[in-house]
């Protein structure tokens, strides 16, 4: 099933920005890659693209997300599988996916920057929300390390595979096609401590959206 | 909203073995980091877990792909997140995911091994497809580098959170709760060059179960 190397398909890459984007866009976590005592060092973790950005966020005492905040070489890595590409053989079956890996180096956010980097977070995440709560207090943004890495051309590289199985070189009865997949959101469900009568806006309007996680 | 930064909760870590076996099991898709000249080196990739073992595979051809394989120190990362934690604050709030990162090096199978190693992958990917199509050519194998990182207790972080949102720790109407994300398959689309007449067992069972990808 060689064609589900999805590194090798250099004829599926694309380094355009506007890909780039939407795909930071639709899912909500990737990997943050860096290189600690010569070994790869990785975390899964949230983020959100503002402009030209990626913001990311983490313990003041994290060791290691310190030493990634301190400038060293990084890397966010998203994925997102869409479909199951069912060849007519395994050979060539494969997968449609978008994906992005995206190059740079962290810098933590100054104090008078971090409130607004945290809305942002928060606004990428669940739209609407930091509307209908009180703002963080300062205490809690303190606990806080916020890190940008820019986006800059030549420095990501986005590749997807779409559309259906190939046609077969051979003869062959064998069914071929896809099976698309997608993330959706169920029914809000509250907290047992939670006596709000009515499920807020920002809820709602999440879990009536088909989300691409 | 500090605590969707996943990698600071050290009590959600887990080093259980078979919280792992289940992710590595759901999870379609997960990203390969090396070093390569002192930087991240970041591949999405599918993969299948046998048994004790990661298996990856790629072009011959792909030479950061090769040097992941000649032993270079590497970790097989994935996330899925699984529900929205809406606290009644936005430092409240969270993501429900589980995360694995499995540390290791990969090792080129031999010739001998590749073919049952690509039957397991495509197994892994659509079970019971291997038995509806003809075999891989050995010129198919042949393209194909196919590699194994074992899986090693102390080698591995396994991170989880679950359950709702946490009980506020102040007087609030705001509502708190979760919303859960689910992935589903979509019906079979057969391709214009498909000719068979019935779906096959393999892509009706996978369209019909719920997917965690």
């Amino acid at each position: 099933m060689p064609q589900l190397a999805l590194n090798r398909l250099r004829e599926r890459g694309s380094t355009e920005r506007a890909a780039l984007d939407a795909l930071l866009d639709d899912v909500l976590a990737g990997t943050l890659s860096t290189v600690v005592d010569g070994k790869p060092w990785v975390v899964p973790m949230l983020f959100a693209r503002q402009g030209d950005r990626i913001l990311l966020h983490g313990s003041t005492g994290a060791g290691a997300l310190r030493h990634v905040a301190a400038g060293a070489p990084a890397a966010l890595a998203v994925i997102a599988v869409d479909a199951l590409v069912v060849g007519h053989t395994t050979f060539d079956s494969s997968a449609n996916y978008r994906s992005a890996v995206v190059h740079g180096t962290l810098t933590p956010l100054p104090d008078r920057e971090r409130a607004e980097a945290l809305d942002a977070l928060s606004e990428r995440i669940l739209p609407g929300r930091n509307a209908e709560v009180r703002p963080m207090t300062r205490q809690e943004q303190a606990k806080t390390l916020v890190m940008a890495m820019p986006i800059v051309d030549g420095e990501f590289l986005v590749k997807t595979r779409s559309g259906t199985a190939s046609p077969p070189d051979e003869h062959t009865d064998a069914w071929h096609g896809v099976v698309e997949l997608r993330t959706v959101a169920l029914d809000p469900a509250p907290a047992p401590t939670s006596t709000a009568e009515e499920v807020p806006r920002s809820v709602l309007d999440f879990a009536g959206a088909r989300v691409l996680a």
